[in-house]
């Protein structure tokens, strides 16, 4: 098994190499610099772990690493427009730096890229590849329009919200991680368990993610902490509460989050301290846990020797302890 | 051969199947307006077309011909954003009724729909088309990009102008010519010989549209006679007019594209009247036609019977000779 310090490096140079010096430049120069943003690298990085696990050269499934890694960023850069973000990992977002116009099409064409990427492996699993990546394209478009619809509507229940963060956050993870596995030769029936995997962690990161965003370490998050409060985002932790709370932190959730300008490190404090009564951030942790439970029950399940799973849980379980 | 009746009937009904039930209704309601809107389908036309020229099923094309005019409206979708267009189609476009970022998502799932329709195809030829699809992707994107840089700036050559409208608008029609010779098992050859007569052809096409837009009929046109005048649009009509206008004609040109806020009607023939002192119309007939006979070169230099050119010939003859 390589080392997950090796496949990092693997993907760090691949998409180091894979800088673009086409015309028009406008075009090209916002993919080049997206893609040197950094950021965790995960999606590649899991699908060169899972074709790696199945005995799969991690080499031959560098391409479509790549390619993930290309596709997601791609919806960064859309997502951002539609969010109106100015930032993206410390740096001003494509929109900002560039315009709008520039963004949506670079995006376009970052996703033509995906694509091309993607048709470079083996023919016997050509279709098969493009048929996953296509629905969990599919997802993630999905995914982002009802976190829209969400920012629109009171009525979000807990189920409706794992359900959105199952669309656009842990399907592409499931996806690169059956896409390396079919990579690896590993038959359908291994990529599928690899995808269920995937779709576990993957809700299980954005829980996590969720925890942080509220407690986090200020000096490890890398983002405000309490942002998710402060813009009255609907995350696990905004609707358990909203359901679980009695009529006095109802009336007190409600007053931070219709307040016009508040002080914002007092809508902070109080919210988290009807978190606090309400054991919100229990609550979470356990919901995230039965989740990454999950996920290591199908990992388990794989015909594949124990010692040679142990790189891929290690990396999932880092993902869940994060501080940032 | 079947009528091109027959194939638009073909095109039109497999459109209308592929109406979109799928949640959220944000995302895919945007997709059923604008497939409905019509157009003259010519792209998908000639997919079919080319691969009945060769013998090939036109039902074992359909879903690729579906995938190219998704593909067509995802750019269409995207550039009316870009253009801040209101109308496409006589009706509202996209981002107007909607909003930018259902056009945005849309246009993107439109674009995986595109794809998923692509990958219908035979096992023998998947990859050979999606390598043609994902460069004339590509291509298309470029060619956009190309024509917001040439909003900006003064000097733009008869020849850069050709170029960018082989990219924007050309190499689609190529495309589709060239996925509906590789279904029809028209072998690589052949394929590249129809891309070639594609491309000469969109060539041809968009300059027709230029003159269309400054010499149409009124009545006919449906769209304002004389609105790429008004908004200034380096056509190459306007390109080839600064080239040849003496001094005068270019000063009287500089003062209507400088010009705020001119009376319309005005301006469109003063314009017009400078265009007919130099000429202009005569040299974008001569431009296209040098086109329309190259592409018909090609066309001709296929080993097929030449009856069976004859349908390809008329509809491509008949798009050059339109009214709008």
């Amino acid at each position: 098994m390589q080392s997950l310090h090796t496949l990092q490096n693997l993907i760090n140079e691949a998409i180091e190499e894979k800088r673009f010096n086409e015309k028009p430049a406008e075009l090209y120069d916002p993919i080049n610099y997206i893609m040197s943003l950094g950021g965790k690298r995960m999606r590649p990085v899991f699908l060169l772990m899972a074709c790696d696990l199945f005995g799969g050269s991690v080499l031959s499934a560098l391409d479509a690493a790549v390619g993930i890694e290309m596709f997601h960023n791609f919806t960064l850069m859309h997502d951002d427009i539609m969010d109106k973000a100015p930032i993206r990992r410390g740096k001003e977002t494509v929109h900002v730096k560039w315009n709008e116009n520039v963004a949506i099409l670079s995006g376009d064409i970052m996703f033509v890229e995906a694509y091309k990427l993607m048709i470079k492996v083996e023919d016997n699993i050509l279709r098969d590849v493009l048929k996953v990546f296509g629905d969990t394209a599919a997802s993630v478009c999905q995914g982002q329009q009802i976190d829209m619809n969400y920012e629109q509507t009171d009525e979000v229940s807990v189920d409706e919200y794992l359900e959105m963060i199952r669309l656009k956050t842990a399907v592409l993870l499931a996806g690169a991680l059956e896409i390396g596995s079919l990579i690896g030769n590993a038959g359908h029936e291994n990529a599928q368990t690899m995808y269920q995997f995937g779709e576990n962690l993957g809700i299980a990161f954005q829980l996590q993610d969720d925890i942080l965003d509220v407690y986090g370490d200020p000096e490890k998050f890398g983002k405000q902490v309490g942002g998710d409060i402060l813009s009255n985002k609907k995350t696990f932790l905004l609707i358990k509460a909203l359901e679980d709370a009695g009529e006095l932190d109802n009336e007190e959730l409600s007053y931070w989050i219709n307040a016009e300008n508040p002080e914002p490190q007092t809508k902070i404090q109080s919210v988290t301290s009807i978190y606090n009564r309400l054991g919100i951030r229990q609550l979470a942790e356990q919901e995230m846990n039965r989740h990454a439970e999950k996920a290591l029950q199908y990992l388990e399940a794989l015909p594949v020797d124990a010692d040679k799973k142990q790189i891929l849980r290690r990396f999932a379980e880092d993902l869940l302890v994060r501080e940032n």
